[in-house]
């Protein structure tokens, strides 16, 4: 038996929409699913009670940030995260790859993998796919991911860390650099498969690469499906390309996917851009935005997101959304306490905010599921105006 | 009918402490009562949930940060505090007098009050007697504090705040200045007592001061006690003048105070000094150690505080107290998880410890409670070694 099972309860006839349910050994989530971001085993500000209390059936550890504190064999010792933060539920980690190539100055990517410094102590570490397969199967994640090659979508000219990474290369060509990407996410992802062969009670999902360019995509899927492996990732995607590509991708890669295997969008999004995604196909988003947004009291609504630093709402006594059910806002916590508390630098507003924004995001996922359950995709738009709103957007570059 | 009513329940017969019930407009509390301290309307990262799964059943805001931010009048429309944090137990707020004074280099001291810079903006602001009664006022606090003055223990030589408002003032004579202290601090409190007069669902606790000087203590009281007041305070202790000199004021002041009102001990303190005034015949407590140490990953145990950012709690899976039944060690968090919280800065290593720390001083509190009741003082110290151990104590200077 395979540690994931997925079943496809239902499908949209408006578009590629589909309802599932993914079992793992710490239990069942509904899919569409949205994943908010445990980094370093710790949802910032909230318990375990509190992410349940937001809808989360799972949560994304990232296993870059706990490679380097408190380490994997540090954790295995612990028991893993799931004993580590006490959270019952599935966990998904990340290979730790596209962090540690994308938040260390001093990163130098080889056919090995990734060698860079630690931002602890600034001691030299290396991650490639045998030691991230490793650290993931220490810190016990219910769905792990292939170690891969994120090729940054913008051009060398426009982007200091590939600039940087094509010189370390020699590689000058922003095309021979994806064909790079590619083709060793691919001989990496037959290293993970091997060095995880031994571990039955972890999924361990392929990512497929390729950037914007759809041909690598194409022969992307090809490669990562020849392996059968539990769920497939869309990779590279809200790596600074813009929503029109984020769409182009998704739309064009997710239906080459197999059917019955969930298929999860790495790092994506707003509520539009999951939402286009589900559209065609995609079962599973993870994003740092309700938690990142919220330690900067920005707070998602239906209607759009507000900034409750805003004077504003110095003495706006309404909850952040009078429909929502969250901690915050059916606690009766008002903007102008909401406000009070950021202005003082009080951290239970990161915490109330951060709750309700992925309440929010859950509750979007709640009626997702509701619109391809009941064949009414439509209804989606009336109940969730940001979805069709350009102003709700600020940027789309947002990467776990 | 009054603000506030007070019976007594039960005494120990092993010495002066009693049990009691306070009852205020929103709600009663049991006495000897802890109070924590969400200081700017917010106890750090805990929700009122929390905040009650501590046990606390009074909380004190503190005047002086409201009145700076979000300020009186804004309180006032907002309804004053308990519906701005949704915490619908009692509330004390302090004056803000004593951190008017203490927490600006630029304070000065006159008849009329304490003139101060704004540490928000830097405008210059007061607050007197009446402007305090008005902000406590706004905020509703069920019971608020005289404005008083609160002269340092220390002597003018050895206390850079106290040489300069010595200097501003005139004084160079410790013991006038102490004088002056006390007798302005009656002046004040007929002022505070005449100003609130008009406000008849919040109690006025007078404060006794005198610092170190018996005499004056007991001066104090007597001019204080003249005014007809629900409930007595004892200020100017925990300022620095040592666990010692704590003692003998406590000892000495307490049992002059009326036997029918509450007695509140202002910033005090450890266990230990907790449980010596107690036995004076204290009735109320507040202190910021709690949640101040549990920011700072110190945790109280009744064996003795220990800090969790020691190396040797890295792979320690027990909780920070085996017999606690608050939110972080119930909730089965180990020792290691939350080291690695601090050191990974998340802030659930604070909000959590800040649980268990408060916890545990209602656990005291309970036992304490207990044992007047069953009238077995005795029984405290076996439950909690750290009350007479001298390791627990690294300091006594605890002011909120």
């Amino acid at each position: 038996m395979s540690a994931l099972q997925f079943e496809l309860l239902a499908r949209s006839t408006a578009n590629r929409a589909r309802l599932g349910r993914v079992t793992t050994p710490h239990g069942s989530f509904d899919t569409p699913a949205f994943m908010p971001v445990a980094t370093a085993a710790a949802m910032k500000g909230l318990t375990p009670a509190q992410i349940r209390g937001t809808g989360s059936q799972i949560i994304l550890n990232n296993a870059y940030h706990l490679f380097l504190r408190p380490g994997g064999d540090r954790i295995e010792r612990l028991g893993g995260t799931h004993r580590l933060m006490r959270w019952n539920g599935p966990i998904l980690t990340d290979s730790g790859g596209y962090q540690a190539y994308s938040m260390s100055d001093t990163a130098v990517l080889s056919e090995e993998g990734v060698t860079f410094r630690s931002f602890i102590d600034g001691s030299k570490v290396h991650l490639g796919p045998e030691s991230s397969m490793r650290v993931q199967n220490q810190i016990g994640a219910d769905i792990i991911m292939a170690f891969d090659d994120c090729a940054p979508a913008a051009l060398p000219a426009e982007d200091a860390d590939e600039r940087r990474v094509a010189r370390t290369r020699g590689v000058v060509d922003h095309a021979l650099r994806m064909e790079e990407a590619h083709e060793r996410t691919l001989r990496w992802l037959d290293r993970c498969v091997q060095s995880h062969a031994r571990k039955q009670d972890q999924a361990l999902f392929g990512i497929v690469q390729g950037a914007t360019n759809l041909d690598l995509r194409r022969r992307s899927v090809e490669g990562v499906c020849a392996h059968d492996l539990p769920g497939y990732a869309i990779g590279g995607v809200a790596v600074g390309e813009g929503t029109e590509a984020i769409r182009t991708v998704v739309e064009f890669t997710t239906p080459l996917l197999p059917d019955n295997r969930p298929r999860y969008l790495m790092g994506v999004g707003y509520e539009r851009d999951i939402v286009m995604a589900v559209a065609a196909g995609v079962d599973m988003f993870d994003c740092v935005l309700p938690t990142r947004n919220g330690r900067n009291a920005n707070a998602f609504t239906p209607q759009g997101p507000i900034r409750l630093r805003n004077a504003r709402f110095a003495e706006d006594s309404l909850p952040i959304d009078p429909s929502c059910d969250c901690e915050a806002c059916a606690g009766g916590f008002s903007r102008a306490y909401l406000r009070h508390l950021f202005m003082a630098e009080e951290m239970l507003g990161p915490t109330l905010v951060s709750a309700h924004n992925i309440r929010h995001f859950q509750r979007l996922m709640l009626d997702i599921r509701t619109a391809i359950r009941e064949d009414a995709w439509s209804s989606l738009l009336v109940a969730w105006p940001c979805i069709g709103s350009d102003e709700a957007h600020s940027s789309t570059d947002e990467q776990t």
